[in-house]
């Protein structure tokens, strides 16, 4: 496996306020970008300032992770029929609020990733990911999305023409068609860090995932989603990077621009 | 009075989700730079969006209008000893996302006028107006700062080297200093606009004002505040501007970059 | 129409911090019951104590009407799979507290009607209604339900067994099942004062109305919404008191308690 | 120590939305009488919910924890010139909020502890402290007030005449006049629960405190302050309550009604 690097990414900055969230300076040693909570859903501007600044000390790439307008809800709930003006400037204020704190900081954003029940509802509403990806295109078209393959993100991605960072789950079972299998579902999740750092390096290498039926499915991972919000998930993504480096894979950001 | 300019400049999109307020229509046809607010105390992403569009179609210069975090009491009550690092990156939080939404109908923001209380806390504390223009500065350094003569604010203003507007008042009384009368005093207010438009027109002439105990003081516009909050508000501006171009002055934005 | 008596509504205090809505003044001296929003979506404490004053200064009924959490979006985003103890909890919540505002004025809430999206989707979905119905009466097993005929939320409030205010609009058009026309259709809204008076003196004499189809339906009018968001909505209401007096209808308040 | 008691208060309900804070279930087995927030600073309606209930499980008192309107500074900011209506609608608001929840739980509230910044303004201001009373008056006459010795809020407490709840601190020490040392100040916090613990029996024995320059200063205990933000705070609760009752002191909530 010479030559192939991965990048890892995590959702961090989730603390708001008073209230803290995740092990983000564990994490940021860890993986090689970050998503970053845009105050919408989570995170603070004093809380956006810092961890813009822990990704700068430890060279981790900085993307914005816009969600609904939802603290409350922690932008995991669907909220219907957005108008697609107020949805897109939505989009650019959030994006552009992380990217002024970054420029004051001497960093960029690189890339978007959509949160939560924003991002559920882009990867299955053809007219909702054509709106999020055009909002991010009129602002910066150097911007790169993350998205899961098969998903309506994903097309409207390549379509409108922005940077595909396509993105695996080290932890997740997949359905035959390349989605992600329903945590609901047994079998859904994977908690040994173990296999889950197998199936990652099994993705890089063949460029395939055997699906829950036992079906194998391509993928090409760009990146790869680690969590940071339990001692668990540290463990994981921390034994993920291990592996991955014990086995020839170059860990490190991706390079769009 | 030949070549001579002078700026007007209004508090603009102001209204919030199903609340609208202000007379942003016709008041983007009597100003030339528009302060914009930003979502903190006022404004949401599509009333950013709308306002900047108006402003695009009318050619006028746009501004951040950044407030404290205070969308229930509209920016207008002191907050107390706000952490610097919070503040700071509040404000760039605030004038990024603005400028994002400027720079995705190719624009840009041009000036910063500190709203409501904040701007009243850092025309006096001369820790907060270092913070507030350093945290402009840091995101950049082209912003010009809108400041009442004889504030704190201006000092810090020049000192850190930014741009300065130097802002007067068409329809409030002058105390000997140049600071305004307080609201609550008899005669702080001038509800004339013959009246107010003549001493904005001496201002301009005479680089000078009289104040509410008849002494001569000494001021130098670069911009002139108006109001749109209400049907008087926008005749007194018209008359203003009728005023201003009927004695040869030139109704323009400032030019800083 | 000898001894026949109909209760007026609309829905108030929607004001929020220094934005304003409504022609509450005007519209408290034609309605007997008040619907004062909550804080979630419109209204804030200052606004609901002014409200709760005004409308014991006019002798009109309070009713609650607590929405979504989404002062951003005014209550009429559709919110998806609420948790239920939370949303019974927020019901508790926003009708506490009027109920609160209204005890240190003397007066108490008689009723409760739900706001925008999510009263839409207590029309439609039988386990919300089902949810909020039963969490008012975990409150307060006295307080009216305000429903339309028709709809999931009219027979939740008889099966568990509240007291029920059958709703009818003056200026919408009704299919032949007894529910609304939908705003987008033609002919959905009435315009007219005198024809909108007309149909509810019909209803209220004939108990029925007839459809968009021109098919009798059945209605049992309690209680008849108007809004007064306009200088067009208050005149249809002053007009629609007129009519029903004028012709021996007396508008008085529902009596339940 | 014969037929003495007093009662442990802890500020708890201080979660939001996604977010966790403070180890309540643990601190609901220590103390017996709670501070519930109210959804202005922190908590919210579900966390108030569960916070209710799980007072009601381990038979501790609710109390109402109402503070300033500043969910992101989480009530420690102090905000200047409060209107006073606005002020005391806020707070009927989230007393009466909180106060339904624990109705629909067939609990009741029983007290009234003001938070942050509002609390440090209530114990210096007068006029503030006189509103805040008159506003819990105004709502319910039966409910008690916790106030420090030395301060505004309980001279207002006992000239309004509602029921007072005086409060000590079992880790702060205390100035010659009854005043807190500001936790700025050298020896200011008490880290060690024996000591702390001694400190608290002492004041029940005596109704002295020995001041931090030795001055020995009259205090008379209701209720002692409790954290539970920390293992440490926890631990310390714990030794307090183990201590007092080791030495016949019984620990138990306070009876105003």
């Amino acid at each position: 496996m010479k030559n192939i690097s991965i990048d890892l990414n995590a959702d961090l900055g989730e603390s708001f306020g008073a209230w803290k969230m995740g092990a983000d300076e564990q994490m940021l040693e860890i993986v090689t970008s970050a998503n970053v909570a845009c105050g919408f859903h989570a995170g603070d501007p004093l809380v956006m300032n810092r961890t813009v600044q822990l990704c700068i000390n430890n060279a981790v790439r900085i993307g914005a992770h816009p969600g609904f307008d939802d603290l409350s809800g922690f932008g995991r709930r669907r909220i219907l029929n957005p108008d697609s003006e107020h949805l897109s400037a939505s989009m650019i204020y959030q994006i552009g609020a992380l990217a002024a704190i970054a420029a004051s900081c001497g960093a960029q954003v690189s890339h978007v990733k959509f949160h939560g029940a924003l991002a559920n509802m882009a990867s299955e509403e053809r007219e909702l990911a054509h709106c999020l990806v055009s909002a991010v295109k009129a602002y910066d078209p150097q911007l790169a999305i993350v998205a899961m393959a098969a998903t309506e993100l994903q097309s409207q991605t390549e379509k409108i023409g922005l940077p595909l960072l396509r993105e695996v789950y080290a932890d997740r079972a997949y359905n035959d068609d390349g989605t992600l299998v329903s945590r609901g579902q047994p079998g859904a999740v994977i908690h040994d860090p173990v296999m889950a750092s197998d199936r990652v390096l099994q993705m890089i290498e063949t460029q395939c995932v055997e699906s829950i039926n036992g079906v194998k499915v391509k993928v090409v991972p760009d990146t790869v989603c680690v969590h940071g919000d339990s001692d668990g998930a540290v463990l994981m993504a921390r034994e993920l990077r291990r592996c991955l480096e014990a086995n020839g894979v170059q860990v490190a950001a991706y390079t769009t621009r």
